[in-house]
């Protein structure tokens, strides 16, 4: 697999601070032109399941080959190992605590290795810069992934929801909502019978703390009024929108939560 | 009109999704070399004359030849029309719902086409990556407009507050409220007699809830005391400020809210 | 010192407006080639002590000859000075109102040049734009630093804290509260007899509304339960950090606080 020079970069850093710009720093460092580019840098301070969902829906959409960086790291600077990760061809640096969960529950991992710690003068309380995006920045030169350490295996994964059984109510967490205020259901757009539903037994059914929700529309904007509906998000999930507000607020949902989902046979 | 190679993002979808990675993921996919800049992400979500607003007066700093993206967009996925457009020596791509519309008041289009519906892999809800970034990475890998699609007529202009007649009081607009609280007028600052005011004839009066303003400095730091002051920004509009302080928060001014506003003749 | 054609950028700008993106294309339509890297827009409106910290620690993860753009500048368009400075390796670019003070009370310049105002069409408000990025891009594509106006003598350099004196109790401010709540401490780390402490006599013992506090970690992970300790962070600095929690929220702190420290002989 050829590198296009292409680093994602996904945090919990926020703005605030210098942190995402000293690792493009030592990005740059390493190789001046590589191509480096924010996936998102909002992830909620060390919520890893939140950061794993963002990771899971935006990489694709890079070239092959493209290097995710992605750090939310409680545990920076202790034992848990550091990890590349080629995958869906696509390689992934991160923390091995589940941050690449959602992608690994996908993607058959093709070479993992476990990253060396940080030279000397790094510091225990900032590995994103003194290891994970050194680790990065070389295999967006070319290093090869299997040449970066030793091998890793048993990555961490991280649950991702079966396919409900049909004609059942089962339990489906919320896992994000977006800045629109839709909020992102556990729940993969291919498990539902799209356009096999009626009236008396619709595709899917959804139970929240404002009623049933059962009508799903194409685009937001092609509902009427403001129910609640379904909708499936560009990344293949099902999601609860309301045209033109926010859905999240309005039916008081939180990532976490959870919503008993019934989908048609 | 050559292009250099370079496309900026404008859009509502803030920071907390990957959304823009995805779009600029999308561009790199089209072409690796492409130069990829924010001008904003943080329009209020699917204001429309919020980012008409920030996309007029962002795009001249910028080489001739640059593609601008635009996305706010409450209606994506539906039969509003997706357009690329060449104005002013700039190409700009987004739907034709107005968001182009004070770009459009002030420069006569060249050319403008219809694009194509996105792909058939394409997201209806996230036509942002799946159709405009598309169109505008193939605009400026050297692709030109004209071939993108068929012509488009009667785009969306938005109503530019036109010059208000001399010595009578007309309403304006606040177009915009920036990070430090400066609140703009939908008034350019050429329609000013700038200098040839007196005490008893100001160039300009602006009544607000908090008194009337006709004190117009050059800059923020030239007005002394904690008391609102009328200055040119930067991008050619007057807006109203405090030195030090958030003038909008002073005096309750949001965007959509209108003033009375007299020019001297 | 060759250039390796990189540019940041600090400011107060935030990202609601467009007025970062139009820095950037400033820079690149003059040198279209050139590498433009954020390092932070969010530091506090017109807090040049914050922005003077988030620079001096952000800068050093940078490849040598980089230029960094520095806006935070109340008196934008009024006669302070605007500078460029070659300090430590790198050349930064800014008002001479104390934003490269903490730069500066680490590096001796070695040339500083004072920058021409804006040309004719500059906006005396934005000089960011107009006055600032040009003159960064223009040395950034090579031009010496020394050619770009008269020398600048005694710039603004910021009271650095000076090393306590050992056993006795000074007043220590905080100075910056990071994306995670840690609260930074203007006490450089080398100042501790790192390791050298007993528990009768440790090595560093800082006072908070909340307690005492002598507990020093390597890592933020390496702390249990929940109690404030001290860490060495990524830019040398002494913080105060409660695992896995906000600890200025905690503790009350913000920055600009003194807290009383007492380092060990």
């Amino acid at each position: 697999m050829a590198s296009p020079g292409i680093i994602t970069f996904t945090t919990d850093f926020g703005a605030s601070d210098s942190f995402v710009g000293q690792m493009k720093g030592a990005a740059l460092s390493i190789d001046p032109d590589l191509r480096l580019i924010d996936l998102c840098h909002e992830i909620p301070a060390q919520n890893v399941a939140a950061g794993a969902y963002v990771l899971e829906t935006g990489y694709g959409a890079f070239p092959r080959g493209t290097v995710h960086v992605a750090v939310v790291d409680p545990g920076v600077g202790t034992s848990r190992r550091a990890v590349a990760v080629a995958a869906g061809g696509h390689v992934f640096v991160a923390p091995d605590n589940g941050l690449l969960g959602r992608v690994l529950g996908r993607e058959r991992p093709e070479c993992a290795v476990e990253l060396e710690p940080a030279g000397p003068g790094g510091a225990a309380t900032f590995e994103g810069r003194d290891r994970f995006t050194p680790a990065a920045a070389r295999i967006a030169s070319g290093t090869p992934v299997e040449s970066m350490g030793p091998l890793a295996r048993d990555l961490v994964v991280l649950p991702v929801a079966a396919r409900p059984e049909p004609d059942r109510f089962a339990s489906i967490p919320v896992i994000h909502v977006d800045r629109f205020g839709n909020a992102v259901l556990d729940l993969r757009a291919e498990w539902i019978g799209a356009g096999s539903g009626t009236d008396d037994a619709p595709a899917i059914v959804v139970r929240t703390p404002g009623g049933e929700i059962d009508r799903l529309h194409r685009t937001y904007g092609e509902a009427e009024g403001d129910s609640p509906f379904l909708v499936v998000n560009s990344a293949g999930y099902v999601e609860i929108a309301v045209n033109g507000r926010d859905a999240a607020d309005r039916l008081g949902l939180r990532p976490g939560d959870t919503l008993d989902v019934r989908l048609g046979s």
